[in-house]
């Protein structure tokens, strides 16, 4: 049990893996890893190409939700919009674009990076760039067909509420939403100005 | 595809599940849904115990994390301290004492809810509970033998500043510091007296 504040100390190795199951949306490998002291030990990985998510922001302040049911966890959940890259190294932006559209019916022609996050790397390798969406004009939703839900929108310090008080429970959602309040809350320059926050700054749509 | 505000239009209902891998930290099952229009589909589902995070956080203002090797995305990150429940049911404030005494050496008196959320409900059964843990008497760290780990003290207002410049990106600590944050600029309670903040309140370890 090595115990020193550098990063060489806690390195883990990956040695070999091999899929345990490979299946329509999920693929699961087993690991075999080298820890730091040198011995081996196995790590179980849902491999996954990575999501994205939006806070899609009208001129009125409201952001618009998705409402579905989530077996898994058989409950009704309010989400950000949010969808799965379609192959690994798809672009976010143009995933975050045409999942917004799908669920939402809104095309935005402002896009600015909230965050890459990681959702569970103790066992997954899931990214997710999470975006803040204005300059909103409506069209149609058309999600998928097997995807059943459908949208509404509340303003930002109400979905801030939400989160606070436990109605929003999806964590990407949750921390979409408390970063684009705190985002605007911290912005100097208009949201439809060029200007930076995080690591990425504006991309136009 | 319905398209109706009703939750009825939306629900998945559960039919049958079978194991397609049981091993040692990660079950993972094909559930056979019924879809809201009477349709059948596959899920693929990742079942998980569950997890407890918590935001330890000093007197003076400091909040303290860890620092691990993540071979699922390869990366070093920085997160607060985190664990799995031991078994389903188990109860998350038990697993947030020992989680934050094994992997910081803290125990904490005074311990407050933040938030229960769902890590990634598309397909992961997960449920994580967040804390804010106060009141902190330092002892020995002693994480588990294939932990490899170390920990930093830094402000609240740095761990923020962080978690806003993509310096932190694990979701849970993400939204565990921003809430903490919030809390704390909300509060209008001494944090040792009795309040309530999301359904929770304090809970006195």
């Amino acid at each position: 049990m090595a115990y020193d504040n550098r990063d060489d100390n806690l390195k883990e190795t990956y040695l070999s893996g091999e899929d345990i199951y490979n299946g329509a949306i999920m693929r699961v490998q087993k690991w075999e890893v080298a820890l730091p002291d040198g011995k081996k030990a196995e790590r179980e990985i849902v491999l996954h190409h990575g999501a994205a998510a939006i806070v899609p922001l009208d001129e009125r302040g409201y952001i618009t939700l998705v409402r579905q049911h989530r077996v898994a966890i058989d409950e009704f959940t309010w989400e950000i919009p949010a969808g799965k890259l379609d192959y690994a190294g798809e672009d976010p932006l143009s995933c975050a674009k045409r999942e917004l559209e799908e669920e939402t019916g809104y095309k935005a022609s402002n896009w600015l990076k909230l965050a890459n996050v990681v959702s569970t790397p103790g066992y997954c390798t899931e990214r997710i760039s999470l975006y803040l969406a204005t300059e909103l004009t409506k069209s149609e939703a058309h999600p998928d067909v097997d995807e059943f839900l459908y949208c509404k929108s509340i303003p930002l310090a109400q979905a801030v509420s939400d989160v606070l008080t436990g109605k929003i429970i999806d964590l990407k959602s949750c921390l979409g939403i408390l970063m684009a309040e705190r985002m605007l809350r911290d912005l100097t320059v208009p949201l439809n100005a060029t200007g930076f926050y995080a690591d990425s700054g504006y991309l136009h749509g």
